[in-house]
């Protein structure tokens, strides 16, 4: 009788704390034993000459998320979880909208069920808190009953930022409940100006879209967010840092001791603002915010992660087609910079640009590759070590890697809704080979098997980190 | 035929850039002469055994002020001016109010009458900006057209308090007018919301203002500005800064080159939030904001003065009686401490206290003591070298001052309207013993001898030091 | 037929990344597995409610260490093991000496000699440099042949100091090898100075060690030996940093990208410079250097370890008896503070000291904590993840811990050669009930139990963390 | 009867705290007023057009100083004073030097009839101490009761420089008495290995001069003798700051409240390390030490000069001839880079570039630039207002400064010994046309005349500054 499901041997696996060879026996979809050899199984996957890591935990991607106008993003749970499969990814946190003036309840019970019923991958949420009303802060403890454990505001957008008197409602209300909260840091009034100014100007091509909010404006909304967090004693993780300067307003409230953490993504690291100055509309498939910045800022970023600074490497997978009129261009080809959907895809090239740029480019080791992309975001959501480990309990998500595969990236090895990757032509070194969800073999060599909703919701009780 | 109006004989001047012997030759108001000797004069003034130094520039001064509830400060402009030559204090520069919905010109018209008509010092104004309308900013160009060449904005108080894209606007006005934007830097809504917790606890007491904007508060409002100001390339003066982590911020400006300044006050140096700990009512009369903080923090503020961070020292003068209902009690005497009016007294009191707490202590040197009290104001403000200058050309204002003479702070000596001063019973060392005021003695042996309305408005036309 | 000849049941497991409850199976003195469950094993250790951590790895302690006088240091390997495994350390890293105008091959051997035959633990060596000649610089080969990958410097005490170029030369000589540089921080003129200068004016007693070294000495070697580190760009770690201004040279080093470590002992968390003032010659009982600071300092120093900038807690156990003529009063009772040695035992108390201080008192969580206290010294020394992990393939060095056990500490549960403890009457919470060597029971209950003879050297070849 | 000996009518005079329209009114060779308007003089100066500021204090100047091996510089303070008086220039510090082995009081005397004999411009004498025996220090209040209130160190070239104990007794002597201590600020040991590597490499080109000294020497030198200044609490100043690496260790020193001084050069903002990368023997007409560095560091030291942190623009002015046996080529033209003297010329060069690359280009204003040529070095050593202001009393050394003349710089217009200037060809804006010494013009238009011997030697007393 086979003491273990499945056996992965032979295999380097990347601890966070050195790789070692060594073999690991999963049962009832959970990690039973790491060992130096694993005789029995039902089952046996070769790892030699791979290694094996933590599936990763993509803490920050917006997926089937609802708008305010009643559409929802083309990337559903279904062709995210495939993606993310490819990728190496196999639990991410997504975002419940909010509408001003409505409850929260209802943008719940639809992310759950667009989720329950389409999610291959393991998923937890944050609640976006655009209106915290007396009502909506009541909504919190529900939500909490539930393992809902992250709210995420806006310092920017149009309906979506809050005031800093709103954001300290959402903090209180964090503080009291045990949630952390993230925080889009960008200063609206700043950047409404600038876009006022540019387009009254006639500079409406995508690639303004980097003149409208410089440094200046995420340190400014950077600096405030952690000083109302100083003030109100409550732990925040600043999203998507693009720059140095915001990134040391982070650096210096660690060193005080606070509890504030930094993530970046991809984009910060390989595109520039650069890449939106095209001719017409295309411009726009490089389109996110905070924008991408310049070659200099893309190594003090390198500089800020090998510090520790910041600790986590997400997507911020949010994805609008080139193509069509549900996707960048639902506003026309046409539309100046400030009507064009902000946002790119990442799901799935975020750990090969990651493992690429970063391991096999030797600005970070192994043991920093799984703490960026899988462990530390687990740390900081609560789901650690179910996620982001590889320990006896945790459950068996496992990426099989070879790395020293080299790929050119395309849009079709991407397999997302979206029509387009601004990765296009990355050549990359490391690639995923197989990843496993709970012990289930969902991704080999290209190819996804998983069922729609085969995915569990990760509720979060109260956790220490935070 | 004597060549100078006045001489000044034997005194050691304070030039700002060292104490030499030296007689100065006054004619028609104006330092005509330094020289080593001036033989002829029709007036000599014996100054032997004293000090010289530059009529104090109190850049920071709410005199008259008329409030939106149609209330005017106690304080006119000749007992202002009375209690400024006491101190040393010759030149002021104070604020045109506004208020939200109003045009600048009848403030302007009201500030100029009550200023022309009583004031013996002379004058400038800040224009408060409470409301950037396009129809208040297009008022600018008159104001800067009659020389008032500074904006003052407040990022705290209920009604004054801008947006950040309220402020934005005040400083695009300010760059496109060639002035100066001088600021109040506390966060509104963080101070809102600890004060209603504050006041929702059942704490209510003077103390309590303390608590309800601690220093981080008034980092992030300083961050902000500067950041903003950073945007739109503006320079900037943040007002009364009165703890060190808001003074790094403006030294970490000043560092990457920008044109930004601090200004401190004596409240900073010698009261601590302690003061306001007393039984019942009595806390009020220590009430300003930012407030006071504690012993720690008064030695650090010393450290940025000496760093250079802070380079001007001024009043805030702002007063509000103790008794009766137009002061401190306009609200009741068990008002709650959001409802007493903030604001101190410090015209007489602010040179004296700098030259004893500074000078006689050892903290700063005679040049530094000048460029505090006077020379470093009038730079700013564009009034240099005609004020803060012992220069051929510059007014000749002066003041003749003990360095030894010993003196026990009452209320009676600070000649002003108030019923108070915070500073009674401070020791200080170094007194002035006679005012100068064009080379009219308006002080001596601390008698006031001027007429109101013979002080004179100061109209600055573009300057470089901005 | 028993799969493993021991397994550990029942406890909660730090791995370094989170605590985790799981079994360990050992074979042949190795960790074979961790599994949620271990059914069979020859043996069975139950660690129900209990810690069960990495054996400590000291990197820093001083052992039967040969003095160029003849003399030998009174603690054997014999009797630092006993102490070592009462307090949870299975590792060692201790000196071998060297003596200006000598080979090292001799103090090689002896070494050598001492350590076969009588350590219990596993021990690496450091290799001190006193005197880098040509001729000693080319025995560094054959020394990284037997696997002793790190030197060590002091830039103070005569006559072991080095000068900048000989120190230049060490450095140069560890980048051919690959070695590790380890570097005592103080600047042996100043101290020299200062000595003279204190004995001069009759100020002779223990408590003036403290007064002949104040932080600036230290800070200033600190920053030298980086800057020299960085012209060649080899890697050093600072031993026994004592106060903040020297850790804050450390994190400007790591923020810039070097390869610089730091080092604290429990001496510098728990006494002051006060301790060594003490009537007679009892004060030379807490002599060491650095000497440790003031209880602000202590403050300081855990925020350097809580922001990473220290990131192993060694013991530097350096014993010297208080009474008899081989230790502290070997130059006599009345002895200059010049002339008694310094040093102080810490082996066993080390890590009872940093749980009780960092743990218990919630400065540092347990994954911090097996950081600083085994995983971190191995990984420096390149011992991991043979050493300083619970991972399968590592030795079974492991402590089972009562995290819940208050103890008071004396020197009689320290158990060695030392006839006194710095730390006598600390109350710590926390304590090793049992420890395991290679998978053997060593100590259990306080009774240790092994051959001497039976650690083994610990040979380390290239690494890459270095 | 005329009141003055002659009157400086219509110019703009920099008094160092704006640019005011006055006159200046000399008697005695002192300026006796500033006024309005000076009506009567013996002679008439017009200044109209022009600028009217100090007359230069060049701190930092080698003239005529005798070497160990016999040679004398070849530049006299006749010559010397020649260059000055054309660039604006003085007054002079210059240097005593010292070998060891030998008592202070020859070199005294030698330096002392040089000057006496020849010197045109005033001076006052820097002491190098390279040999601090109890006799040399026994005869540092004999200088200092001549006058003579600074001492000069270097940490680095041999014979010169001292070890860090000797550093200390020099630091403890100048406390003792009240000296200032200037420090070349290099590290010994790092760049003999450098230097000696290099040339085992075959290197040994002038451009590998740089290569031997790159700013971490600097930076660990200036590191240290601050942190044993702090030590003893002794007033520095760090001579010739090349890197802002160096600069920063000031920038904290002063922050930190400590009495540190930094300089710079005109070299460090000109020239680059490229400037020596010539074919052949030519690069050695730009070795110097510190190293010139490159292009970005250039705005790196105006950054430290706009911050304050370095105050002080000298020359170190040292010059070898290129052509001939007594300069550069002196162990011949085909000597290493180690073994051609370092130094170049810039007495007539440091004004004109300072002014130029400052004031004409927008980095510094008129303040600035008389703060940094004269008023600061002035304060530091003691001269102040002496020299260094236009105030009654102070020596009327003026310069009438054209501030739109350009002039390409020439080694003839340099007016001194040495055959080569590294500035040649730079254009610069802004020059001399009359340089008032003590009220008598010794150079108009590009011709000086004044007689050798007329220069003062300036004895400093006691003075606050430090
Ligand atoms: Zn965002
Ligand atoms: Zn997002
Ligand atoms: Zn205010
Ligand atoms: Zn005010
Ligand atoms: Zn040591
Ligand atoms: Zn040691
Ligand atoms: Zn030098
Ligand atoms: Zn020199």
């Amino acid at each position: 009788m086979a003491t273990y499901d499945l056996a992965i041997r032979g295999g380097t696996v990347a601890t966070g704390q050195g790789a070692i060879r060594c073999d690991i026996g999963i049962r009832d979809g959970r990690i039973a034993a790491l060992a130096e050899s694993i005789p029995e199984a039902a089952r046996v996957l070769d790892a030699t000459g791979l290694l094996v890591i933590p599936g990763g935990v993509d803490s920050h991607c917006h997926i089937a998320q609802a708008e305010a106008n009643g559409t929802r993003h083309e990337e559903s749970f279904a062709t995210a979880s495939h993606s993310a499969f490819l990728g190496g990814t196999t639990s991410v946190v997504t975002f419940i909208p909010h509408v001003k003036g409505s409850a929260l309840a209802p943008h719940v019970a639809d992310a759950e069920a667009q989720a329950s019923r389409e999610s291959m991958m393991d998923y937890a949420f944050h609640q976006i808190i655009a209106d915290p009303t007396e009502a909506v802060l009541a909504e919190i403890p529900g939500l909490v009953a539930k393992g809902i454990r992250s709210l995420k505001v806006f310092l920017t957008y149009e309906p979506l930022h809050l005031s800093d008197g709103e954001f300290l409602k959402v903090l209180l209300a964090a503080r009291r409940n045990g949630c952390l909260v993230t925080v889009h840091c960008e200063n609206f009034d700043a950047i409404s100006w600038r876009t006022q100014a540019l387009l009254d100007a006639g500079l409406t091509a995508p690639k303004y879209h980097a003149w409208s909010r410089p440094p200046v404006v995420e340190r400014e909304a950077t600096h405030r967010a952690i000083a109302l967090a100083e003030l109100v004693d409550q732990p925040i993780q600043v999203f998507h840092v693009s720059c140095a300067e915001a990134a040391e307003e982070i650096a210096r409230a660690q060193a005080r001791g606070l509890k504030v953490w930094g993530e970046t993504c991809p984009q910060y690291l390989t595109l520039t603002a650069a890449d939106m100055d095209r001719p017409g509309f295309e411009g726009a498939k490089w389109m996110c915010s905070p924008s991408p910045r310049d070659a200099a800022e893309q190594g003090r970023i390198w500089e800020m992660i090998q510090r520790g600074t910041l600790g986590v490497v997400s997507s911020d997978h949010c994805g609008f087609s080139y193509e069509g009129e549900a996707g960048k261009a639902m506003n026309g080809r046409d539309a100046v910079f400030r009507d064009i959907p902000n946002g790119i895809p990442g799901l799935a090239a975020r750990m090969p640009i990651l493992f690429s740029e970063g391991v096999a480019k030797g600005r970070i080791g192994l043991d920093e590759f799984v703490a960026l992309t899988s462990a530390n975001a687990a740390r900081l959501m609560g789901l650690y070590p179910r996620k982001g480990a590889i320990l006896p309990g945790s459950d068996a998500d496992l990426v099989l890697w070879d790395p020293t595969r080299t790929q050119t990236l395309t849009n079709a090895m991407m397999g997302h809704a979206i029509d387009y990757t601004p990765f296009e032509g990355l050549e990359v070194t490391g690639w995923p080979v197989a990843t496993l969800r709970r012990g289930e073999i969902v991704m080999q060599d290209g190819k996804v098997q998983a069922e729609p909703g085969s995915g569990r919701f990760l509720p979060r009780g109260l956790y220490d980190y935070i």
